[in-house]
């Protein structure tokens, strides 16, 4: 049994918890809370142990009825692997509390690939995190480009990718982030950060994206267009989709048409929170001319990077060396099975 | 087993059907659609037999895997009683042919109180329904609105109530109504429906209503004041909703101040479709000055009717008399504790 | 004429300039800014001479072509009155710097009422403020508040006021506030502050307001109710907002139902920016209950308090005792007339 | 002094009967409505006659103080020019009317190319346009496209044009289009209309687009991707943008980066209705890679027809023959000038 501790039990820290927690090979030693909040009492009613950073605000969860079972830093002592899920830029601060304790880290992809010096995605680098201290998994969108990316170079060689990242502008549960109605251009500049980021995971690839935010919260919507090297064949593209089992295919007969229809669907599947693991790709968006290849994607923001979490933690305990394995283990846990 | 046919498979529809599902003394015979969608491959995954309302259309169904057992006819024909969830209005059309063979028949809050000519509220009026052929289920506000007054009423005697009812704009799965950018007065005459609404629950309510749209998908805010004929006690009414079943109090220590908290609250508590059944009274908000009592309350319109419609099923079957013991069951059913 | 200051050229500030130059009696000497930005270069196409808090910065203004008149400090001297409006909290600050040299200054509503000592309405109390150093200006919605209340009251005796404040998340301009897609209890504790706020200017009246956010960035909606010490009547209150100059009323014929409408409406009328300064009742919400008044009225955050900030600037010069005199003048000049 | 008729005065035509009023050689003659608004009262104020399409609905209209000038039949026998601005679809069924009379009419792009036979961009092809019966001024998505493809088809010759399209959801003004929170690809399928629209204008362009509707009423943004068949150059291009009189350039230094600042930005400018009639080129965003250009463009969807309505009416006229003439002229009238 690998033992966990997450470190930011908040939107990505309390998934990857539960899905910790559904693997047979490992198990959660602890989360950790800055306040006493609604999440905190979830972690209580899951079983999870409850640690603080700052012990002088002990009291305030204990007045709430949240026992406290100790420090962030009792709970780094007791496990194999921390997942690192604060806010982007404390996981680099946290850094030197693990490299003390010689304890393996996962940072989020709110981090620099600096911060771990390895960008991971399980299908295109599980065997380079094998036995690493300190791996970062990369953030939602780049995850999904890297997915979908890795498929079609396999396939048909890719020559350049151009995508323009339509991005929510914040979680479900936020309430103070906006905008309210506005499209944001962030950055202003081309390109945007996510293409240099998928060059982290995928060095050989030519890509260029565009990036802004709109008013929504459920997921983001990728525009992508591919040059591949050789002629690309619809058919082709579609079969590999379906074989793939973190791309799933937003088909016709269902009548999907947005993200909001989508997570709409993964709730009435019964997905814990609605939860799309695998990127969306929708089967009417996809076409192809000659060598060139568009498609729409929606990610979920929340919950694509859940299960290559998972994975890095067993590449990096090295108990799994294959990264099909891995994938394996960690769906069949999580019940993720075709849209 | 009551057999229990489910026409119109929607927000309402889909979720009326799993709760029935889950109860020990029901079952579902059937669910009608009148055209694919992914909510009729839901149907198909937990195995609801599929009728539609025109069989010209079927091979647009089974053209795309999805079986169709029969016509609405058909469905009917099968059932003990149909619970009626299709869009407001069509349910008056539907009424004739519930007639025609007898069939006890459930009407949603879109319709007038005329269609069934008697407006149910499990709380309120369980004992009325016994053995009726028609009830009309009061919306997810009227809910909302009728738990707390009766229960307030109650304890302090209620001489008046005044409520604003600020309202989503769509539900989350709906992209194609607004307001995107607006408040919306609906309507701007004074009062809204909803006053006269509580009437055919409670007719000796005093109760005005205000009612406005607002560009949120996730629940209605309700902000409610009552002039009580006693002294009212904040104790004492706290007392009383805590104890109540389908009353929740969203404690301060959550720190949830709004309706996306409440609902990440319960998605993470791994509530299905992160259905909130119980109307939400914020706990620091209740306020109380002598005979008038303050509070704001959140009601999922998705949800609070779902359990209604279950415990009326039961007292139009006349299988069992009691109230409180078919709203114990029902809510056993569905695991609904407290928030 | 009065020379004006005005410090911090934002939402307000802006706003406050061009109805300051409008006036016969009164020019702008200056506005300031703490960085470089569009509101910067409609200040220089205005005219008005542009002075900045940290004279280090001078050069990011020059780079891009915006010329620098002077420091903060150099405005203050050559200005009779400033107007702060500057983000709340920051006025408090900056009393010290109007206290050294002697200065009046008018404060807005996102002080707090001991900033100045003396918190201002035309309607309700212009005499007060003859000759005084320090003003505040109340609030968007304390203003709209006071404006009805002092109306309801003259015609009939305000007994108590019930009103429920649905305010929007941010001003249009703005990007980085939310919410997007939640109702947000602001605050959950009842009263909201707006009540309290209200009795700063007018001390006699019994009210309690509870408030809350919406995702809009138009206008703020107030649901309103009041008991009157006199029968009321609906022909009489009508007749009164008609001859009220700042508080408008929202036909029937003219279809608005929303505060997108109405704004749209003013964008039509071509009022600058589309602005709305009086309050804006809506004709078909007003409802009399014997001694009961509903209605709706909705807010221009933006705008309201424009005009109320030049009488304000009047008052304290001295150069016009009477109320309605200033009001009449500040009215004119900016062409305000019946919607 | 050519006479128009503005059939349909809503969000376009009010605006395009502004336009036409400031002409030195044009005027309005008549608008037409179907039902008292408020915008029949801005119409009014202006002095525009008021036509009706239902002679039986004229009392409506005088009962809330709206004279009515006569039926649409009435003002399109008095004019030389109708432009048709009524909702998609409407204006193919209104052709005949136009053609019994022998009048000339501009339909909207809400129409299909086919209803006028030649689809209009002042820039690409006023020349086309001069003595034509029937004209279609393309959508406001499409003139945004044909006038930047056109200026660096000039500069650089265009090889091949990829755009995405993220479309606002509703016009700010209107209340019942969403989404509220969802991005929602209209079409799924690639590509969407807008490409096939641009070549109606400008037949030798390869251009695909893809296109989603987003939760915002402000602008649509175009994130645009060019294969130019030379070398670019970006300083080449900024100047070009620079002496393009229909092409605005948002600059660093107004620190602009979203459709809400922008429009914030235009109101403080004064312009009526806060109306941007040019494309608006974000300069930070042009990147020039070898022969590839990227930029981001935002378009107002409710003004940049507008400009190009008046020139149409000019072609159709036979009154100026020079594109460049009636471009000043119409340009000179708005005041439009530089951002």
């Amino acid at each position: 049994m690998i033992k966990v501790a997450i470190n930011g039990y908040g939107t990505i820290g309390k998934r990857v918890a539960d899905a910790v927690a559904a693997q047979m090979d490992m198990k959660i030693v602890g989360v950790s809370k800055t306040k006493p909040s609604f999440e905190a009492y979830v972690a209580k009613k899951r079983g999870y142990p409850l640690y603080i950073a700052d012990m002088a605000k002990k009291g305030a969860f204990t007045k709430v009825g949240l026992e406290v079972a100790g420090s962030v830093d009792d709970m780094l002592k007791i496990a194999d692997v921390v997942v690192d899920a604060t806010p982007g830029g404390v996981g680099k601060q946290n850094k030197s509390l693990y490299e003390k304790i010689g304890l393996k880290a996962i940072f989020q992809g709110g981090e620099d690939h600096e911060v771990a010096g390895f960008s991971f995605c399980s299908d295109c680098n599980y065997a380079g995190a094998i036995g690493r201290q300190f791996v970062r998994v990369v953030s939602c969108n780049t995850t999904g480009l890297c997915r979908i990316i890795n498929l079609v170079d396999s396939a048909f060689g890719v020559e350049r990718v151009r995508s323009v990242m339509v991005r929510r502008g914040s979680d479900p549960g936020e309430v103070k982030k906006g905008p309210i109605d506005a499209v944001v251009l962030d950055p202003v500049s081309i390109p945007s950060h996510h293409g240099p980021d998928v060059i982290t995971v995928l060095p050989h690839i030519q890509i260029t994206t565009m990036a802004m935010i709109v008013p929504t919260t459920f997921m983001h919507m990728h525009a992508v267009q591919m040059d591949c090297k050789r002629e690309a064949s619809r058919e082709e593209l579609v079969r590999r989709i379906e074989e793939h089992s973190r791309i799933g295919l937003v088909r016709s007969g269902t009548g999907i048409k947005s993200t909001a229809e989508l997570k709409e669907y993964a709730l009435d599947l019964g997905r814990p929170r609605g939860d799309l693991w695998e990127s969306c790709v929708f089967a009417d968006s996809i076409a192809v001319l000659g060598k060139e290849v568009y498609f729409f994607q929606a990610i979920h923001q929340e919950a694509d990077v859940v299960v290559e979490n998972v994975d890095a933690i067993r590449a990096m305990s090295g108990t799994v060396k294959d990264p099909a394995t891995s994938i394996r283990m960690t769906n069949e846990a999580m019940h993720l099975s075709a849209l």
